[in-house]
């Protein structure tokens, strides 16, 4: 696997590139849905691929460990079998959804000890047996297992927490060169920064795992829940000290806004559940900008969803369907609000990557955002 | 609107026919999926005439005069433009629903009055103003109100009720002919055999309906909690004192088995929940049998959900994996058995037409109902 940088701009530290693998190439930058428990929630793999565009999914290591578990995937011969999904497909390492979902979790030096969010059976995540599952996954990207500190948190404890992190990357990027895949495709493995919001503990920690000369380098522990200046100070200073050579994937980011912001500061990667969640609760992302369908101003407007994007059910059904559909618990609306938020995501980050090539980025970033960025 | 009878079988009373309507014509025997609130759950307009190959949905009319209510539908110019479906549209009169749904529901003389089990307010319907909703909502046909008796019914019970749908529907015809289609299309109006489990009460009113001459005539009142039998016998009879020259709808049947009998007695339509609902709770209806998808023993199937049918989902896609979505609570597993259901009925259907054109409509029939009826 390779990243191949084409082009930055004049103007922003935006890139535009392609990751290549053997499930295809992935224009970058880009969104990747969240397809948490084998499945991008209320959407066919088949409108993933026609519709919504996407280029490579996420799946979450922690969810399939658990459910359907290891000896399910590797028989079936990894996720992508699994799913019947045949593009890019990056996993998780596990390690955030343990701090976020488990009950009784318990960090120690030889891993994370953990209660099922299911049933409350006791399982360990080591940084090896996660380099093991994602092997059996079969993710053509793979994250190390780190420690994502809570915000906020202090520097000593954010401190101690990179330690761990470090010292289960270096175990998980050993245990990951003496292991091999399992279906024939290549597999690669990728390092997460942390460091909570201390610039110098961010920076040390891109300068550590930059040594591995992974092709993708993640930023991780941001977006939750620190002022968004700090996020965006902590990415743009993030970007500075990670190699131009490797794509960059900010984990968990997040709105449109964000996401077009931290492009501008060279973010080639990004996952959210935003999208789909809040398309499950009514709340679209649109061209012309943010609404919840469920309001009653949407009754009567029999025009399409959102003419701006390709997407035939949003060109189609007019926000007065929509709108009826959620306010009659129809599932139908559910899916229809996903295929519209995700569509509009794959939308807008391949207009970015336009943008950069004709160096119109951040003209074009500064117009957009004041229509998308509007509550209708 | 007409009915065309191509060819009735010769070892039973099984025919194929052709319903011409401004939408588009529908072959017959037809399997009609329920589109309760502007939506068949689940499932896309796209899916319902690309994979499932509805030839004719449903819409309640007691659903959609509450919700969204006859001022947004006759805006936005009838149920085909609200919900973009461009094929025929059937409505119910919304009096089964009343019956069924609304809590403190009284018959009288004009008509029924009851409150909204949605928000407790208070309505009536009579046999002419469920004329005025259905030419808004634009059906291509429109039922009338008729009283459906609880089952077990007295026979004096069921005799008085059946007076009060004989003078429903002598109103119902009356205003239907006062009345003009709103949107340029037409529309037919069909009358509703009642009677309960009564033999000459069930000939009489169909001889009453009979004499309206309209192109579609229905039964309505079985499938109530009857016994098989009861309802085999009273669509067997029924169906004998039914004008050949129209097409019969057997309202709310049934199982692939009911509607496999019920077609070599001579019925021409059907609908029924049952496979989308079922669907919903992983009770799958295919080539093979039925089964439960949550069933411990699919977790390793790793073969299709259905081979026999032309459905990508169901083609693509394993049982394990279907299976995984269900015990997971994921939206996805909803939605590909759906497909799967609706397919195999809209299948079934399409099957038992060829073979009634071959004059092998009974030999099929005795040797799949061996198969399509196993518990896997």
């Amino acid at each position: 696997m390779q990243f191949e940088l084409l082009k930055t701009d004049k103007e922003s530290s935006a890139r535009a590139g392609i990751i290549h693998t053997d499930h295809g190439d992935i224009h970058t930058p880009i969104f990747m849905p969240v397809g948490t428990q084998a499945s991008v929630k209320a959407v066919h793999q088949s409108e993933l691929e026609s519709i919504i565009k996407a280029q490579i999914i996420l799946g979450n290591t922690y969810h399939l460990f658990l459910r359907p578990g290891n000896e399910i995937l590797n028989r079936v011969g990894g996720l992508h079998s699994f799913m019947n999904w045949k593009k890019p497909i990056l996993t998780d390492s596990g390690g955030y959804q343990v701090f976020s979902l488990s009950a009784r979790r318990k960090v120690k030096a030889e891993g994370v000890y953990f209660s099922s969010h299911i049933d409350g059976s006791k399982h360990l995540f080591t940084p090896e047996s996660v380099v093991d599952t994602q092997r059996i996954l079969g993710s053509d990207i793979m994250m190390a297992l780190d420690e994502c500190p809570a915000y906020p948190c202090t520097k000593p404890a954010a401190r101690k927490s990179l330690e761990i992190t470090k010292a289960w990357l270096e175990r998980g990027i050993a245990h990951f060169k003496n292991t091999e895949p399992l279906y024939g495709h290549d597999q690669i493995f990728v390092p997460i920064a942390q460091g909570s919001i201390y610039d110098d503990l961010r920076i040390e920690s891109l300068q550590f795992n930059g040594q591995f000369k992974t092709p993708v380098q993640a930023i991780g522990g941001l977006s939750v829940g620190e002022p968004a200046e700090d996020l965006y100070r902590l990415v743009h200073l993030s970007t500075q000290h990670m190699s131009v050579d490797n794509a960059r994937y900010l984990m968990g980011v997040g709105t449109p806004a964000n996401i077009l912001e931290c492009i501008s500061a060279g973010i080639d990667m990004f996952d959210c559940v935003l999208p789909s969640r809040n398309a499950r609760h009514g709340i679209l992302f649109t061209t012309q900008g943010i609404m919840n369908i469920r309001n009653k101003k949407w009754k009567d407007d029999f025009k399409p969803i959102d003419e701006g994007i390709q997407c035939p059910t949003s060109n189609n059904h007019s926000k007065a369907y929509l709108r009826h559909l959620f306010v009659s618990g129809e599932i139908l609306g559910m899916q229809i609000a996903t295929l519209q938020n995700l569509s509009f995501y794959l939308h807008l980050v391949s207009q970015a990557r336009e943008m950069i090539f004709i160096d119109k980025f951040q003209e074009w970033k500064n117009a957009i955002l004041q229509v998308i960025n509007q509550r209708l």
